[in-house]
């Protein structure tokens, strides 16, 4: 929740001229995104038009992001791409604007005189829902599972590069007596929970291109119609399910993990079967892939809160609120919550 | 820069049914302002539609503020009344949106059961500009003087709470030890130039409302046109040529305030002259007005400076950017400048 860097209006407006998307009338930095500086800008609209003319209605509108180190910039072409592919696809995702010698991405000078590499995103409706209903998880598990079909054919891949083995190093990373300032009894439930996963994570199911991190914040919705999945940084190419299993764990649970909702898990599924049906092996292995979304969570989260200074621009999120979460997949009292 | 108080979706959806706005199609919190949380909100449009009608042209769109405690809520009818007497006059200000009661502003619920004060302004396009060109600075110059003729009859009044004996109490509040960790001479020349003020501050020139805090950040443009005059919440009634002077030392200097820009300082003259001519006694205390201006500033960035944490979410502002412009209006080598 941040804009990073200052862009003046002259570098924006000069930036903007690379794109076939008229003139720039209007730019603000929006608090979205953990990782990058982002922009609303609005101009005249595709093909041109002169400075001044702007019309009461609105010109386009598009997201500018730029990409502040957490994003690799190798990356660019996969996620980028990805786009391009899932909105050819139908997707209700926002293509990249390429720019007038077809780049998907270019870089600018800052305003310090460092390279920032910056892309210029469609701008869609909606709005992100706090509190979801039944109804509107029913669409975002079919939105789900659309995106899992439409990823066919895409030619491009990712390793996840926030996996188990890099929960592992992550947690690893922590030192048990920081974990315990968490919860003291966080470190034995996270070497408990390693080893289960190490023994019991999935080998055989059917890979694909999956968001990996579909939380609340990154559908757009307008009253129970997705309108946009966005901020696909993390998405890879991994387990199919276990995205599943990631949307899960962001939608079932209040922010603080304590109160699991049957109702919306239930519906969240139902929607996902109604355009992709489960396989009897990747519904019981769901699980097993819950606790590791849970865990893949717990691992980013407890890291950041041991190494973000308590003074930090940035707001730490609360580890055991997926701590919780995994507490609850590691209940056998839940097996039926996937039954 | 920041949004303070998250709102949900469902939160801004209840909230924006309150007005004759159509539904809510978008909301982003933005990085503007510092003092209140602040949205750009687009709507399916004046008068109704169903959520879910959307044009690719876009809907209304608006800006949200919620007044987060710098702003004393009694004033805010003085601040959205002026608004609307502007925007009726022809200036490029945003008008205030009033609720289907007639209200200007409302309350509401805050996610931490508090009560929150919000506006719905109107959304201008435009840009700031970091770098003033001469003939946009000249068109800022007719868009103040536009705005000084256009209050004329409007029927509020508010004291101007930062001026002469607030920038001595806010001095005064910092101890001589602090304001040397600024800078070793600081001390002195506040004592001075605050003796000099308290001497020469002009008593019987014309007074009226003025924005008081007219930087280019508060100033919307495309190419050379001023499309808008935002954040009136330093309004006031006081001096009408400190206005000019507030503008001057906006305006004029680099943000360091290290070099002046005579290009742009003559450019923002005539452009005001050529809709409100200065009086020879307006003139003659412009360099006193400036000399104040550059002081006000000073004396609430030397104020936040030593009572801000240097951790705190707040980015501080130098004050030594506003000693330079006072040392530079109180050297007689510049009496030229307003001559």
């Amino acid at each position: 929740m941040a804009v990073y860097t200052h862009l003046g209006a002259e570098a924006l407006g000069e930036l903007i001229c690379a794109f076939n998307v008229g003139d720039l009338v209007s730019a603000k930095g929006i608090a979205e995104g953990v990782s990058n500086s982002n922009w609303l800008i609005e101009t005249t609209g595709y093909g041109g038009g002169k400075t001044g003319h702007y019309s009461e209605n609105g010109g386009a509108r598009f997201i500018l992001t730029m990409f502040e180190g957490r994003t690799e910039i190798a990356d660019l072409p996969f996620f980028l791409g990805l786009l391009d592919h899932l909105a050819d696809k139908g997707c209700p995702v926002p293509r990249t604007i390429h720019d007038r010698d077809g780049a998907s991405f270019r870089s600018l000078t800052g305003p310090d005189g460092e390279e920032k590499v910056v892309a210029l995103i469609e701008f869609l409706p909606g709005v992100s829902v706090s509190l979801p209903t039944p109804a509107q998880a029913h669409a975002v598990g079919i939105a789900l599972a659309q995106m899992h079909k439409a990823v066919e054919g895409y030619d491009q891949n990712r390793r996840n590069t926030l996996a188990l083995p890099e929960w592992r190093d992550l947690l690893e990373a922590c030192k048990p007596e920081e974990l315990a300032t968490i919860d003291p009894a966080l470190g034995e439930t996270v070497t408990r929970e390693l080893a289960f996963l190490d023994a019991n994570w999935p080998r055989h199911l059917p890979t694909g291109v999956v968001h990996a991190d579909l939380f609340p914040d990154n559908v757009l919705m307008l009253g129970e119609t997705v309108t946009g999945l966005i901020d696909f940084y993390f998405s890879c190419t991994d387990i199919i399910a276990y995205d599943v299993a990631v949307t899960h764990a962001a939608w079932c649970f209040d922010n603080a993990g304590r109160n699991f909702n049957p109702a919306i898990s239930a519906a969240l599924l139902k929607g996902y079967e109604s355009v992709r049906p489960l396989s009897v092996e990747e519904r019981e292995a769901l699980p097993v892939l819950a606790r590791g979304a849970a865990m893949r969570f717990l691992s980013t989260r407890a890291y950041d809160w041991i190494n973000t200074p308590q003074d930090a621009l940035v707001v730490r999120k609360d580890p055991l609120a997926f701590a919780r979460r995994l507490a609850f997949y590691a209940d056998p009292a839940h097996a039926d919550v996937f039954a």
